[in-house]
Formats: C-alpha cells, sequence, structure tokens
C-alpha cells in the first residue's frame, strides 16, 4: 500500500499532465495504491473534471483513489531553490514534501522546480547519517539492460568521498530498484587506467579499489561505453560520476538521438513514427522519474517536460520505492559502511584487518 | 607549400593506415606539398612497396612527395606521456616534433600516444605567450554545420581563466578553419542561466560576460543544445569546457550513434550499410584530426584507432593549418589580449574605459 503525494502544479505542462497522469497511474496500480494531488483545489478539480468528461471519462472509477489538497501557492520553474521554504511554505511542492515527512504521504513525486524539489527533501525528509548530500540518480537506456548513471545534477562540485557515496547509493538504487544481484560500479573517466582523470576521480578510483564496503567495484569506464553498458572488463550496472558531467551528459543524450534519427529520416524516407517507435526504449519519459536518493524517504524528480505518460511511469517509480523499502536498505548500506565505533572493539592494524572489516 | 611530418607508427593501425593515409593524401593534395613519413626506415619502405604493388598501385605517381624519415624507437599507446622525450628521444613521435620545431617540417601529425603528443609538442614547440596549456580543439557533428567543441581531453582540473583562454582559442579556429565571422561561443554548463554550474564555470560565466577581447559571448550552453549547434539565444559554432567534461562527451557521441542505428536497424530491417551511410557526418574519421591549439606551430592529434581515411583527413587539416596560418592567428589574438604595458599610456579607471579597450 502506497500513498502517493503527486506536485499537481510541478511542471511545464501542469496541471493537465499531473492530474492525467495521476488518473493513468491509478488505473494500472493495484486497488491498495492511492494518489493525493497537491495544488489549488480550483484548478486541480476544474482539470479533472474536464479530463473525466471528456479524453479520460473511462478512468471516472479510479477517481475514489484520488485526494485533492490544497496548497496555494506554487514555485516557478526558475524561482530560486532557496525560495521554496522560505518564500512559499504553502506551495504544492513544500506542502507535499512536509506530508511525506510527516507521515501522511509515503512518497512524494514532482516535475517541478528541481532546486526547490532538492532543498526542501534534503531539509523536511533530512539525510540519512554518513552522508553530506543527495543524489540524483538517473535511468540511462543501454544496448543492454538500462544503467544507474549518478550524480546527474545534484552535485556540481564533489570530492572523492562523495564519488564513493555515490557509488553505494547506485548500488543499492540497482540491486532493489532493477533487481541487480552485486551490482557492478564503474567511475566515468577519461581512461580505463587508475590513474586517469581529475583530482577527484583519481582519488575515488583510489578508494574504491582499496575496497569500500558494499561496493562491487569494476573500475574506471569511458565515454563510449556508457551506451553499450560495458567496458572492456565486462559489463556494468551503475556508472558514478560528478553531477556537473552527469547533468551534461544526460541532456546531451536527451537531445542526441532525436537529431540521429532525423538524419536516418532524411537519408532513407523512412516515416518519423516508425523511426521513433525504433528508438522509445531511448525516450526518458519511458522512466518518468529519478530519485533523489540519500533522503530518508522518497522524492522523485520528474522531467520539467514531463507528459502525463512521463508523470504515470514516476508514479510506477515512487511506488515501486516504497514497496522495496529503498530509503531502509540505503540507511542500512551507508551504517554498515561506517567505521565500527563499539567500545572495547579497538579495529586491529595492518592490511588483513582492515580487508576483513570491508 | 607545406611539408606535413606524419608518424608512421602511431596508432592502432600503423604502419599500414598511416602509410595509406599518406599516399591517399599527397593524390587529393596540390603538388607543392609533401609528406615525411617518420618511423622505423625498413619497415615503413616495406608497407610502401606492398601498397604500390598491390591495392594503391594506382597512386605511385606520388611518391616522389614522399619522404622516409629514420625514427628507430617507438612510443607505445600505453607509455607514460613522461616517457617520450626522456625514454625516447629517436622515437617517430619525438623525431616528427623536433623536425617541425626545427623548421624542416610546417606541421605535425600523429595517431600515436596522445599525452605523449601533448607533452612533447608543448616542450618542443612552446606554448604562445599568455597560455598556461594547450587544448585540443574536436570538431563535433550537430543538426547544423559542425562546432568546435574545447578542450576535449588535454586538461582536466581547469581554471575559470582557462576556460576563457579556450574561449578564445576557439574563437581563431572557427574563424580561420572553418571560415565563421565572428564565431560564436557558448559555456558548456548546467542550466543556461549565468548562476548555473560548477565554480570554475560560474566564474568563467562572469568573466566571459564583461567582456572578453577576442571572445563573441553567448552565454551557457546545455547538453542538449549540442547536438542540435543551438541554444534558446541562437546558434553557436565553439563551446568551451574543461577536458575532463569534453572528453567524456566525445567518447559518448562515439558510441551513441552507431547504437542508435543499431536499434533502427533491428526494429525497421533496414541495411546496416544504408543506415551508416545516413549518418556518415557524424563519423569522426571524415574529421581526421584535431589541433592542439596554443602551440606555436600545427600538431594535429588523430583517433588511435584511425583507419587511413581518417589519417588522409587528418593531413588535410595539418595543410588548412598551416596555409591558414592558425598558429600565427592564435598567437596575435592572445597579445591582443593581454594588458597593455606600453610605458606613458596607463589604462584609465572607470566601466567606459574598459568597456572600450576590450
Amino acid at each position: 500500500m502506497a500513498r502517493i503525494a503527486l506536485d499537481a502544479m510541478g511542471g511545464d505542462f501542469a496541471p493537465h499532465a499531473p492530474v492525467a497522469g495521476a488518473l493513468h497511474a491509478l488505473k494500472e496500480l493495484g486497488p491498495e495504491h492511492t494518489i493525493q494531488l497537491v495544488g489549488r483545489t480550483e484548478v486541480v478539480r476544474a482539470q479533472l473534471d474536464e479530463l473525466m468528461a471528456g479524453d479520460l471519462a473511462h478512468l471516472r472509477g479510479v477517481s475514489d483513489r484520488l485526494e485533492v489538497v490544497e496548497a496555494p501557492e506554487v514555485i516557478g520553474m526558475t524561482d530560486k531553490p532557496s525560495a521554496g521554504l522560505r518564500g512559499k511554505p504553502d506551495s504544492s511542492m513544500i506542502v507535499g514534501i512536509r506530508m511525506h515527512a510527516e507521515g501522511r504521504s509515503d512518497a512524494f513525486v514532482s516535475a517541478g522546480n528541481t532546486g526547490a524539489q532538492m532543498a526542501a527533501s534534503t531539509l523536511l525528509l533530512r539525510l540519512h547519517a554518513g552522508l553530506t548530500r543527495p543524489a540524483i540518480a538517473t535511468l540511462f537506456p543501454t544496448a543492454r539492460e538500462p544503467i544507474v548513471v549518478l550524480d546527474s545534477g545534484a552535485n556540481v562540485d564533489c570530492s572523492s568521498q562523495e564519488l564513493v557515496q555515490f557509488a553505494r547509493l547506485g548500488s543499492v538504487y540497482a540491486e532493489y530498484m532493477l533487481g541487480r544481484e552485486h551490482p557492478v560500479v564503474g567511475l566515468l573517466s577519461i581512461g580505463e587506467e587508475a590513474g586517469k582523470g581529475n583530482i577527484a576521480v583519481k582519488e575515488a578510483n583510489q578508494l574504491l579499489r582499496n575496497g569500500a564496503a558494499g561496493i562491487n567495484f569494476q573500475g574506471n569506464v569511458e565515454g563510449r561505453d556508457l551506451p553499450l553498458g560495458e567496458s572492456g572488463r565486462g559489463s556494468f550496472d551503475v556508472v558514478v560520476c560528478d553531477g556537473f558531467v552527469g547533468n551534461v551528459l544526460l541532456k546531451f543524450y536527451e537531445g542526441i538521438a532525436p537529431m540521429v534519427v532525423g538524419m536516418i529520416g532524411e537519408h532513407t524516407g523512412l516515416d518519423r513514427a516508425q523511426l521513433d517507435s525504433a528508438i522509445k526504449r531511448l525516450d526518458y519519459s519511458e522512466y518518468g522519474g529519478a530519485p533523489l536518493l540519500g533522503v530518508r524517504g522518497v522524492s522523485i524528480i520528474s522531467h520539467g517536460s514531463s507528459s502525463a505518460r512521463a508523470i504515470k511511469n514516476a508514479v510506477h517509480v515512487a511506488v515501486r520505492a516504497v514497496e522495496s523499502r529503498l530509503s531502509d536498505h540505503v540507511g542500512q548500506r551507508l551504517a554498515s559502511a561506517m567505521p565500527t565505533t563499539t567500545p572495547g572493539i579497538v579495529p586491529a592494524a595492518g592490511p588483513q584487518a582492515a580487508g576483513g572489516a570491508a
């Protein structure tokens, strides 16, 4: 059973996309799941009425699992991240996250202002012990299974220790959300050798090679390995990078597939619909939303230009995160990686003891 | 007239690719151009004889513009960059760069060890005044004309001042090699707003916005703008980023197009040759080589897996760089951007004077 608080005012196509997405999601989800549409009641109700009188009349049956929660303010897409909590405490974003923080919802989903969602999620839900910052985990389609790339935008200047934490967070995500056993982690760099990369990446490689608890480290991977989902050392499930690199790559990926399709369409005369269907797997709306990993709870970040379909898929991601107890597993993994401080047990010096503890 | 020193031992397919590439290039170039094949004389001569007795017999006529220069050693692809000058002074790489440094060649081209080529080019050719490091300028195909992306691998941790220098170097490249008048420069970041990015990028944005001499700055561009060659503010010719980001992007680009083509082939049943021909424009071997900008001279870096065709195109790039006097223009542009120190002329204080000086 999951109660999903959904920001009805967030994203370029709100309130239509969130409201329609909620109806589609409830249709697909089991009857034990409910959605709380958070926003200006009159606006949300008008949108609901319009859809249920028209295009989505066939989904009327799900509306008893839909609640509308009043939030008179809206955080704009270009508002400063800090503006939310301080300036608009009654916005749909803040009201929704607070519902989750206070236990009245099991998860929060928004296609609104990402910076505000990160800031408010971190402050209201708080981070698991051992973390300095949360990370956005995005699925990248590959020639094989999708891989988890993190961070993809929450942290722009990262230390090597933070990169190691991303490796840990991504491993938990791959295991519990994607069902990968002992997920393999690659560190994004500019050469496969351990000595290649910028300062933070070279240090992180060393920390990871020395054996970091709960991380199955493969070594460095390069840009060309990402679309394949494998490097010369085999396939991987998780790729770690700082949020600047991850965000640039994610947006480049979004732009490049339509460009290639356009070139092929022009050259071959194949019709666009057929080509689009061929690369459907590369469409980010198929994946819906990226969890903000590290917060105590479930905060799903959707693309600003999310369609109803993307929002529907983001709700599915939220339900999966709740049902798999993703956040609990993150907390446990982080706790088990922290140095033991039990009184009376002093960690022995020497490589053997250290290896055993890891 | 250009004399091009070509590393006959560099790259995954040496000596075949460089030797065959040289023959093809000479066939296409005017009779005033010559190539110096630098490597183990017996190996290079054997390869030449084999090609001219077989597949490339029709190119025999160009061999009088081909010289073989002895260099008994070879720098391996995985040798450390510093190993070249210190450990293998008689390698094809070092001998070729020294020929250029001593005025016996007008340019140097190699598909060999990139790190060694950068280090030796910087030390033997030296940098233009005002630079701390050279940058690799790579052409990225877009839906419009190709754009120049730099740095794409020479510098992994960059200061904001270095990013500004890359903007200047890229502008000269776009103007003299691509024929773009007043080339437009974008700064790669994670949002179009000036305040988005990591520390170095935010600082660089401010420096560029305040008016840096010889740079037509558009503002930040995002990953999704690259394949289009334009942002919300219009088209651009040059994109500036640090070498870590640039290298990851470049290699990602190399990997993603074949993946998309593979998916479309599987789904539509179109044959691979037809699809490959549709995206020929995305094939890096079409572009051949990336100049190491900032050195006093012409040092062209080719992909390690360069084919004969890629090497041929790299030679064309070298000839164009010589004929357009690219390096001289770089030196002049850098000099004109340096603070005036003429005695008696003290720059006036105040924003108007500063604006006028820029």
